[in-house]
């Protein structure tokens, strides 16, 4: 189970992909591939949660990372770039951006939806 | 804790907000008010997650909801409203996008970045 937890200091990587909606699951497939044979075992990776919109005109990954460094570590090497170009060649446009998670609200009384 | 499970079938909101750098902090917190005092209050919220990126340029909030019409209820509800306009006078501009979360993957052996 992945938590979210501004008190981790993690940085937070969210990476939204336009695609042809044709293509979606492809890319879900490269992304999920990529993640299983490199990212995960790369030093300062935390999680990686891919998602798919539900007109399949996105694809968001949100990962966690141990720190900036790590990240930016993971983006010179060459084996990963193979992967990143991979996904990148399958998609119309890709914004990766890096945030700190602030702050994290839970519903009221633990009702958790029901 | 927030936790992302796939298995779950929660609904997720991403809502990226570009924004002036010297407003990001005043839009996190109309964002971190709009929760507290009426979204976790609704029904069918589980979760938001408010980010701020590095440069300030952009917030995130990562939301899970029960279901989509559970969210579109909210979006009707002229109380809510209120909250989201004034976020969205504060923002350069915002996009959400409502996802499903496909996969959910953590770093190989458990090492949690150590």
């Amino acid at each position: 189970m992945v938590k979210l937890d501004p008190s981790s200091g993690f940085l937070v990587l969210i990476n939204t992909f336009t695609v042809d909606p044709a293509k979606a699951d492809e890319l879900l497939a490269v992304l999920s591939r990529a993640t299983e044979e490199r990212m995960r075992h790369m030093p300062g990776f935390i999680s990686a949660n891919l998602h798919l919109s539900g007109d399949k005109r996105y694809v968001a990954n949100y990962a966690q990372w141990r720190s900036k460094e790590d990240l930016e570590a993971m983006m010179k090497n060459p084996n990963a770039q193979v992967h990143m170009r991979e996904a990148a060649a399958l998609a119309i446009s890709f914004q990766p951006i890096y945030y700190d998670l602030r702050e994290s609200h839970l519903a009221a009384g633990g009702h958790q939806g029901r």
